[in-house]
């Protein structure tokens, strides 16, 4: 029966237009990825999965995508995610293939002062495209943290505002760069890490780090910006950090990328 | 033509199950809503309509929702959404309708020490419920303010970690209460308001001002408790608020009804 | 040094307000839960943990809330939620805990001609509530599904208006009813299922069956009620339906009760 | 007193560091915009305003944006954006600066049969770009339409599946172009516009039409292309439509951009 059923979607086009990014998103499966402690951490991701598609085709064939995210069932890294992408531009006939995945990550921490541990989940994302063989791999994390606000520690008699603020770190490397590492670069340029769990004595320890080292979102994406530019392995970034401003109700960010310094 | 085309929701139904909450939802439309200082003011409302129905009938008639809409559309209000809502009862056939919107509401703030002006989004809700004639009245507001904690500050030699916290206050009264005046009750009861635009002698100010008043979310509920339980025009109340921890990545909440005092 | 840190959240509190719900939201953790086919299955949970307060106490102690999902860490089932909730009542000296965990759930599929296997992602919450002894459990599911207009395939010549669906149903039972079983269920009561992975035929096959059987969101949770009334371990169930409706960019809805019958 | 705070943002800063996009964002003001029958239309705006920071600078001036913005309150269009962000550069002396404001547009719509009139909303954006005088404008839109697919008609022996689509648009121009007209090219080129009020005989008529004139997204980007080539008074555009596929629980989208013909 299914052999007589028209491929429509493999119907020549006249309007001679190609396309970009045509395929599917917003697609939830389970994934498996790297952890630099456990080995292998379970976790959900949510992939975007497209290819460019020559003038003459009228469409592309969405299930093919699926077919392909199940034969690579399981592990997610940036050794699969680039067999993934080439898959998709073999596959699908296409010039150029893409990959995104979005997943929660979950970091085991300590806290400063007690030690008592919990879990801090970090939002990642790894991109592959592919033009040709051997597609790109991009890491991308965001990184909770806090700031405290020098214009106001500096200008009040007592106090001074601070406030949650993400740190959102992308970058390409020519040898692996773990999630913890970009974490531990992100709290390390902030006023303090944050944490899930804190007893009374973590919390008056990270409370005066936090009034002791102010930063503004400025500072701290140049922070980041000195750490990443130092490091051999990596070999473009892009940073940027948004403060949820205690003081009003909307939000400060800057940015920075490699191609700027 | 059209009069030939069968009213399929009009059929009888032999399930013998009535149904709540029969409606439409996610409906962005236009309306103009009362304002204290300016009379009205233009903003866009989000509307959940729906009915109660009674058992005999297979559906209700979506786009009669939309026509009771348009019907009133322009001012948005405690005097029209109750008509709303029992125009939607009628229409309808129905024991009961509902009817929310959701929309934001700017309010013109003063900064502290400056004067400096600027529009501060609060974001408001509407509830008409009507079970018989006259429908019951429910206004809801969320309010950012800014909370210092009483733990962080006293613990700590230096520093206080501060966040911004919404405060959520639904009332239901017998004599008009303003959104303005439900703002203010919210921003007494927290470490410090926030405002949209502060220059330097103002952020001085409010740093002061909040890390002299710490307020857990506990305390600021029962603060705006107390306010409200003196006030003779408001009958019901039910008041929750959420604090963006900023030495977490997780919220605080604490909740508190009228029916619990 | 922490020995002499003021427990500030303990001290009394004279405005004579109990509190409800108490705690906090918004943390993700992992968790594992059960899984008929495999057993269990690993993913995240968005959990919000909180307590009633007493009059007397100034504020609630928010490490505890995650001290004891530490302890619970690993399996999050209707035998251990329960736990960790009297665990709360207990550890918090409240009157009564709650505790509620949204998470997605993953099944996995088979193609309904081809038999093409893949994942299908269901969003899942449950929510153990303790006044004393023996938390109260419930479980909630979310089930995409197609549905297909019965106005509009009768009063058409051609073609009905179809879109995706999704049923939201929360049960408490009397003995173990799998998330599958509720999935099964909102898919019997639907035009047709959806599914992640359709080869061509299959495709066919959806469309057919979703024109075959059209249902409006009113007959779609009158058909999960009558399954739900008539399944003895069940004792109480809410049903709710939201379309994304093809010829609006609004929603319809419909809702019933295990009270309204 | 104010006159001795110390300008902290305007220390040297010596990492040498350059910044991007240091500002402010997601705050919400009233705007007035442009509407083609009306004249002007109040709305709300999503504010995003940056600038490019210079290395010497320790940080931007997060107040002068609001007062910017502040300034130019009121009317926000083609005319007034590319000014505000002038001032911006200017005031911040800045390299670059950039505004981009997000808000919903109603447009009046007559029902195809009936010609009962409703409102439908559309999501716009405005994004301004200036690195010298005279910024650069573009013209989002996100226009809803209804899509059928046109492999499960050619496949199916009844019926065939449709979903709602978005169709996001940008735009620059050397000649107004109005939100109407991107309105109008998204609905002429999907299998049918849909409606926020429909009537039994207007149903019929979406119904049939949608069914007679199947796209895949790769056919209604494609058909948008086509139309914005065609205009003399398009400079650049980019085309994307995600369709909420009522057969799976994920989204298919295609792009195409004027770079790429």
């Amino acid at each position: 029966m299914s052999s007589t059923l028209e491929d429509v979607q493999s119907r020549p086009d006249d309007r001679g237009i190609p396309l970009r990014h045509a395929g599917i998103c917003e697609l939830k499966y389970p994934v498996v990825v790297w952890d630099r402690e456990k080995k292998t951490q379970h976790t959900v991701g949510t992939f975007k999965l497209t290819v460019d598609l020559p003038r003459h085709y009228k469409g592309t064939h969405m299930s093919r995508f699926v077919t392909a995210l199940e034969n690579h069932r399981g592990e997610c890294s940036l050794e699969t995610l680039p067999e993934l992408v080439d898959e998709l531009r073999e596959r699908l006939d296409a010039e150029r293939a893409h990959a995104r995945v979005d997943f929660p990550y979950f970091i085991r921490k300590a806290a400063p002062v007690s030690g008592a541990v919990s879990d801090l989940a970090i939002r990642c994302w790894f991109v592959g495209d592919a033009a040709e063989k051997d597609a790109e791999f991009t890491l991308g994390v965001e990184v909770p943290v806090m700031t405290t606000c020098p214009c106001s520690k500096t200008i009040s008699d007592r106090g001074a505002h601070c406030q949650r603020t993400h740190v959102r770190i992308c970058i390409r490397f020519r040898e692996l760069v773990w999630i913890e590492e970009l974490v531990e670069f992100a709290e390390a340029s902030a006023s303090s890490p944050l944490y899930t769990l804190l007893k009374r004595n973590d919390e008056k320890h990270v409370t005066e780090q936090s009034y002791d080292n102010p930063v503004f979102v400025e500072d701290l994406v140049r922070n980041v910006a000195v750490l990443l530019r130092d490091d051999e392995r990596i070999t473009w970034f892009y940073i940027e950090a948004e403060s949820q401003e205690s003081i009003h109700n909307h939000n400060a960010i800057a940015a920075v990328g490699s191609e700027d310094l």
